[in-house]
């Protein structure tokens, strides 16, 4: 019988399940108040409009095309669509400088596979997005703490990515209402991050992911715009490649993302799409394509309004309910609210006995973290919690930490 | 600005547009009879069968579910009928050994990113399928001919990939009217195939792309349904791993694939889907499953009766018009037949000539061999073509050949 393990690549040794997608397989449970989830409220999927769209497609002279293969690059009017989308942000991007992926993860994939050679170090904020880092450690790259505070020079950069092996490829960051943190890098940061991209002469990856769910405060452009403005608007100049996703305003389960940058990386990722799996699903593109040309503006409101009243009644039950000691941030935006317990707490811990006692999940937030530090974090997710789940849940929350902290 | 190529990995510097989906970007002429592209006649696609699941998918109870996230081994219903199917054809593989792809490239892509450290060898025939060769190179293989005529021994093998600079890792081939060539591995082959899989202890790869569309002749057992019969049906000991595809049958344009295998490779590939891009879209995969449960095998009827006519056409059109000294094969199933050329012709340079004065436009088969040999090759595809098309280009083309000959 074959010894499997031989025969694999030294990087599939690095696979391993996901604790957090491991964790939500068992939260399947009706007595829990959950918050671990980072997904979408299905009641809030333009459902009548996709049929609508489904509907028309299959009635249309395009239906062939809808279910024939198709361009690696994507569908080209979904593309235009973006182009006029993306100015209205400040990015000024043709349809070439666009590409569709299947679900932005797959443009973190091909941007890892695209930049780094094994040992080669990507700079993360501690924590970060863990589907980044999944996507990421496929293609064996070292982690630097990415830091926006002037703590660290670009000299101390390239050092410690010599020492791994390799040299500082690329910073990666989610800079509106993050996951899991859900807070925002304000324009210096944005500022300072193109600062110390252009003096490492590295890309930058922007995830934009959670970027149209803003619900108050004032928007912030994209890095992708601020290093437009900076150069006199010529994509083809830029160093940020942006990572967009329909997945949290229109569906995520028709799996459709986009990657904007200059067309360079573009042309490269094209041919990674067109050797790892030809091109996403057409007759997909075309439904995102007609419902976003449709009522995008008017979905995102819709979610919008559910949103960032669950963020307000999570604000306010956390205000009510956690003892001294611990802190949470307030995001502007998205669907993450992070919490730090006092030193020495556990999130992994508390999760265990609050599954048992208090009924109420979450994510630890040790997960998020590339040196596996952020022990006394935690990730809350109000996109799928009505009113009563988010009083309740917060109360018996509190109650729980109250009594460990006084233990 | 910045260099891109100094921050590109290593192995993006491999990655460079195919020359076959190049040149079809330039066929889309109305003069030009084409039996260039590899893909299926969308007028065969069942069209009001999807129409009809799309919207009984939207009226039901499954709505949320098919726009939502989903688990990345792909979803159950589907992967039950593909058991059950699998199970016809002598594969007895429970869900659990059955993983949903974006189509049957992306499981290449993913056997590739499990298995193939740099400068490890993988077996494939000369000719290949092209798109097995460009998923593999992103992981920067050796590729050696792999051949069951017993011209080589295994270690003639092993000491190839040693001196390559790693080792045997899979035999890769499509043994059922395969991609080029339309050719079949007889029962003797497999059988050959997989002891010389078991003395170098690897892996084989079935791709089973075209197994369904066999218009006469007797049925083979798949390969891994060979291997199940030498050891008793238990797929957990076996080394074939099975590559489906329903972009034949059904639709490519859903991008819809799978993967049969042993549980241990199973579940690598679904760790390694999770980090690459989550899932493939759930409504597709309900829309497959739905079609297939009523009514794979009448549209699979439906389209080898068309097929194989086309076939017998462009069969009795070469025998017709082709001149001595060019040879072709004579598939079973499938959608192609494979030229060689008189010695000292080029398929590259007929074909430039072809487009001109013939007006008929074929593949080059140099694309398809790893070593760059097969200059004197061509394949056709008769899937698209109708009798006229078929009579008039292979009559055209027979007179540019013969005219070639006599100069």
């Amino acid at each position: 019988m074959l010894d499997w393990e031989k025969i694999f690549a030294t990087r599939s040794v690095r696979m391993r399940a996901s604790e957090i997608r491991e964790l939500l397989k068992l939260l399947d449970r009706h007595d829990i108040i959950s918050f671990a989830g980072g997904i979408p409220d299905p009641a809030l999927f333009p459902n009548e409009e996709f049929q609508s769209v489904y509907s028309e497609i299959f009635s249309g002279p395009t239906v062939s095309a809808a279910l024939q293969y198709s361009v690696s690059e994507g569908y080209l009017p979904l593309r235009r669509w973006l182009s006029d989308e993306m100015a209205k942000i400040g990015i000024t991007a043709g349809p070439e400088n666009i590409f569709i992926t299947s679900g932005s993860q797959q443009g973190l994939d091909y941007i890892g596979k695209l930049f780094l050679s094994p040992n080669d170090t990507a700079l993360v904020t501690w924590p970060t997005y863990l589907g980044a880092l999944q996507a990421f450690n496929a293609y064996e790259p070292k982690y630097d703490q990415l830091t926006l505070n002037g703590n660290r020079t670009p000299d101390s950069y390239r050092a410690a990515a010599s020492d791994a092996g390799g040299s500082v490829k690329f910073a990666y960051l989610s800079a509106d209402f993050s996951n899991p943190t859900g807070e925002t890098v304000d324009r210096e940061g944005r500022e300072r991050l193109l600062d110390l991209a252009a003096e490492l002469d590295i890309a930058i990856i922007e995830d934009a992911a959670y970027q149209s769910l803003r619900y108050d405060g004032e928007a912030i452009p994209p890095i992708l715009a601020i290093e437009l403005a900076r150069n006199g608007g010529d994509i083809e100049k830029t160093r940020t490649i942006y990572s967009g996703s329909f997945s949290k305003t229109l569906a995520p389960g028709l799996r459709v993302g986009f990657t904007v940058a200059n067309s360079q990386v573009i042309r490269k990722l094209v041919l990674m799409k067109q050797a790892a799996d030809l091109h996403s699903s057409t007759i997909n593109q075309m439904a995102i394509s007609l419902v976003a040309e449709r009522g995008f503006d008017k979905q995102v409101e819709k979610i919008k309004a559910v949103y960032s009243h669950r963020r307000d009644c999570m604000l306010a039950a956390l205000e009510k309910y956690m003892p001294e000691g611990v802190h949470w941030t307030k995001p502007e935006g998205g669907m993450f609210i992070w919490l730090t317990l006092p030193k020495g707490m556990d999130g992994a811990e508390l999760l265990a006995k609050s599954l048992e006692t208090a009924k109420v999940a979450f994510v630890p937030g040790k997960a998020f973290f590339a040196d596996g530090s952020g022990a006394n974090t935690l990730r809350m997710s109000f996109s799928c919690a009505n009113d009563q789940m988010i009083e309740d849940g917060i109360s018996r929350l509190g109650t729980l930490i109250r009594g460990e902290t006084a233990a």
